[in-house]
């Protein structure tokens, strides 16, 4: 069985038997078999439980030998103190994909160092492939199986993230749930790199986010890593920046974390993008899952208020993004719209127009001008809050874009009247997407373009 | 009349005329009377239109020589064209408050450049103050007064904002909406030196936003700023960090922006606070009406994920705030509820307890314990998403806070599923405040200090 096969075992298990099954119902108790079930799990369970004949509704087994078949995924989720005896139990029945959900291993003591290690000695000597200790498993939104407690919306968004902790897997961030997740713990036998494999060809993904402590098989990674990145963004949130985090680390995950500079080094090399924070994370979702992986060089700014233009002017130039020189042509269709004494430069400043023709006609015939210019790559468009009806352009905005497909339209929604809903509503057009700032909404613009360079670069 | 009665006839104004008061009506009109009267003003309209005698029911004059009384605002929003000769006539009739809403002066060519010139001078010697041109003029939530031409929501939320863009007027932030907001435009006359004075001991204002394009009168400015933010925050976003930004100021406020790096210094001189981004200016807004103005050194990290605790480690160690070395007494609260081989530190890792003893009681326990700890001068709590009931402990924090006042408590609700709703309910406790991720609440607090050394130090 190769790698990717292995790995299918965990995300997409036809069986599924889940040791330390417990009977307890209700949210305050996590119940990982209770959610599985919830989630739509499609395969057979096998709740495995010595005190129970039933669980939910399903017939339990006292213990792992009495299964009336082979599955092909075992979850342990036992006090630490039992979960090699089940492990030994799982290895005799020739189970080869095993989640150790349970905690209190490398991350805690001594006694849990040495536990884990000789977990992972007999899991590799028989060939069975184990995910965790300490860890939430695996959540495929794709084909409905889910290992963690946490009663999720099921999603096929084609975001896969790999991480090393099981926040993630509730999604990090408010509006973005991935389609896919694995959360490593403290990778006893699984890591990043097994999870690269299998994510490498998967179609279900488009981007790719890990969410990193430390690293095994550092030479390895960046061979697959620099593959990898190829094909599809790799982005990563790696932590343990400072000292402190660097301890912390220590008794999370069991994980050496290394100098963060070193890291800095080894993505560069092998194409891996570093994010900086949880926001950039949501931002570049749904700029990758929206936008082409174009390169933009020369941004056109629309603004309806000068103010607006200059904070998006200052964002542009410290992401290295230039204002680009407008064609006589576009500044002279809304030159056209102006007072006299209004003379248009880039920023677009539409509203002197805007008094005179009304915004949305204005603010249509600026778009289109810049999207046909060929001087520009990319365009940000300052709008006012839709707390007038005037201002919601959304419309123009999927008509206009439609003609000029292929250039980045990013917006900025000022003002402090939307809601999400709206803004959801208006990135379903997935012909413009909405950022909180214009400040963030250029940034994600520049580690775009940073993505399109490393796919086309040559070596 | 001093500098404090003269903003009062802009901020409190008991009569208003409307000079260019149009009839027309409906939002794409932008009908700055149609919008005062709905805003709910409670003063004397007295709309001035030559070819009009009653507009939206009010009573209206050819000219301001008609007028039955004296007025203590003058709005004039002819094309600038006519504006001289209305400026004229306000003085004439010796009215001592001009709002300039017109553009096409100094932002605009050099006709407007002469023009703004001469207004500003017939002015001056007449005693008359304007603000603008090219202004929205002014929103006064308290009083009920707003010359902006935004159907504004009326929030007596006790900042202050004084902007070169009428962008602001409208709320920066989606969810921070200004008691009271001035729009210099031009400043031809009234600046930010007029403005600090006027909120320097006003009541009603407990935090002031600059956002500054370029600055008259730059040592006058250090002093009033130096007093001001002894009595309250200062914070400023100083736009035109970069040369395109620059350049476009010249044409949005007709301001010279100057090298950024010299108002790095001017700013750190005299107290007031420079912010980065729109999200730091939305985060400060809830952060300086919460908190009291503590310095904060040492922070308790309470957490239900160990990677985010280790985000939240690393968050602090860039902002300069340290990690609390919790007492033996406050870790072995947590110490006694977890299982035998987990050892608690800083993070407070409360999910091994939480699977024992539940987790609101853990977290209780947990919050009560560093908050009592002396070693600590504010906590972050990373709360996992309340898509499970159990994780809904804002109750919790409130009772326990309660008991502790003073201390800061930050909220990182890591996960998808909240909405802003829900973060805006727990907001109303005033006992915590909730931030997008950790890193923004961290730096939060950071700059809460900020202000707080800068408000307790001696000179």
């Amino acid at each position: 069985m190769d790698v990717i096969d292995q790995m299918r075992l965990f995300f997409e298990p036809r069986s599924v038997a889940v040791i330390g099954a417990s009977r307890r119902t209700g949210y305050e108790h996590f119940n990982l078999l209770e959610s599985m079930i919830t989630y739509g799990y499609p395969g057979k369970i096998y709740p495995v439980n010595p005190n129970a004949d039933e669980i939910f509704g399903i017939r339990a087994y006292h213990n792992i030998n009495e299964l009336p078949e082979m599955v092909e995924l075992a979850i342990i989720g036992t006090p630490r103190s039992e979960v090699l005896h089940a492990m030994r139990s799982c290895i005799r029945k020739g189970i080869k994909a095993v989640i150790i959900f349970s905690q209190g291993f490398a991350e805690a003591d001594e006694e849990g160092k040495a536990l884990q290690k000789e977990i992972a000695e007999i899991a590799r000597e028989a060939g069975t492939r184990i995910l965790g200790p300490n860890t939430l498993g695996v959540t495929n939104g794709f084909y409905g199986f889910s290992s963690g407690f946490a009663q999720l919306e099921r999603s096929k968004l084609p975001i896969a993230v790999v991480s090393q902790t099981g926040m993630i897997l509730q999604g990090f961030t408010r509006s973005t749930i991935f389609g896919k997740g694995i959360d490593l713990g403290n990778m006893c036998d699984i890591d990043f790199v097994d999870v690269l494999e299998y994510l490498e060809d998967d179609p279900e993904v488009k981007v790719i986010f890990l969410h990193m402590e430390g690293i095994k098989r550092g030479r390895k990674f960046l061979e697959v890593a620099r593959r990898v990145s190829k094909k599809k963004p790799l982005l990563v949130l790696k932590t343990g920046r400072s000292n402190r985090g660097r301890e912390a680390i220590r008794s999370h995950s069991g994980s050496l974390a290394g100098e963060d500079i070193i890291y800095d080094g080894a993505f560069k090399q092998c194409g891996v993008i570093r994010l900086k924070s949880i926001d950039e994370l949501q931002d570049m979702a749904k700029t990758f899952l929206n936008f082409s992986w174009v390169e933009v060089r020369r941004m056109a700014i629309i603004t309806a208020t000068g103010g607006g233009g200059i904070i998006a002017t200052d964002a542009c130039e410290e992401s290295n993004l230039e204002l680009a020189q407008l064609s006589r042509e576009t500044l002279g269709k809304v030159e056209d719209l102006s007072p006299p004494w209004f003379s248009i430069g880039n920023p677009v400043d539409i509203w002197p127009a805007s008094l005179v023709h009304g915004y949305p006609k204005v603010f249509g015939v600026a778009l289109g001008a810049v999207l046909s210019d060929k001087n520009v790559d990319a365009v940000l468009c300052v709008l006012p809050s839709p707390v007038h009806k005037v201002f919601d352009v959304s419309g123009i905005i999927e008509r206009t874009a439609a003609k000029f497909d292929g250039k980045p339209i990013v917006i900025w929604r000022a003002g402090y009247l939307y809601s999400e809903e709206q803004v959801a509503l208006f990135e379903k057009n997935r012909k413009a997407v909405v950022y909180p700032t214009g400040e963030r909404a250029v940034r994600a613009l520049a580690t775009l373009t940073e993505y399109a360079k490393i796919r086309n670069s040559k070596d």
